[in-house]
């Protein structure tokens, strides 16, 4: 292992990799059912504005902009902890989740679909904790 | 909302949309305690193994090659639940991890390290739940 590697690994330097397009994949939980809420990026500004602020701030690839969380629908994520993973390419945001739910379809998490396993070639998803919470044709205007 | 959207977002058709490199972002958590334990890639074949086995196979993008989870270290993921969100570029495994830990360093977690938050420029990370668990020179030869 280069020396730099073990740095990144073992150091106390926050040094975020961010990638070829400066985005760096950000994970929100829920911080107290540890439900996966939804999976999102950051540039680095969306990254100093979550830190200094402790509510989550993202970078939308499809609009192409940056956005907190929340903006539109109140739906803000108050950031109980952030950490980054071992080799600092990866961030998990531990939330509490304000309002009904996270996902702009209307639900609590994005994944609110499973894939079934031990079924090669089966592409039929189902429905797993899909009932939507909110209404998101009131919430985004 | 186009109608493509809409069947990717509410229909039952797993369509996994890979990035340009051909990855799909891969989020496994501890299916007990809702612990992110990391956050990895697969390609078309490693999910495509993922479904057939249960066990979590991934790429990686060091290495550009296909890797089961724990073919080193033994330390394999169960995959007790595979789930997928809303547009479809992104996974959540809810896992059983085998052995003592994910984390090639020897953690449990490769998430073990905190950002601390509401201070504008610190760049010190903190030691959270940072205990090696397996020693990752006697697992990795």
């Amino acid at each position: 292992m280069s020396s730099s590697a073990h740095d990144i690994e073992e150091g106390l330097a926050f040094t975020p990799k961010f990638g070829a397009d400066g985005l760096i994949t950000a994970v929100a939980t829920d911080a107290k059912s540890g439900e996966v809420l939804m999976v999102a990026h950051m540039n680095d500004e969306a990254l100093r504005k979550t830190i200094a602020s402790g509510e989550a701030w993202y970078y939308s690839r499809s609009r192409k902009a940056l956005w907190k969380k929340g903006e539109t629908s109140g739906h803000v994520q108050r950031v109980l902890e952030l950490r980054v993973d071992c080799d600092q390419d990866a961030l998990w945001l531990k939330v509490e989740q304000q309002g009904p739910g996270a996902c702009h379809t209307g639900r609590r998490s994005c994944f609110y679909r499973a894939v079934p396993l031990g079924k090669a070639g089966s592409t039929t998803l189902e429905f797993r904790d899909a009932d939507k919470v909110f209404d998101p044709g009131k919430v985004y205007k």
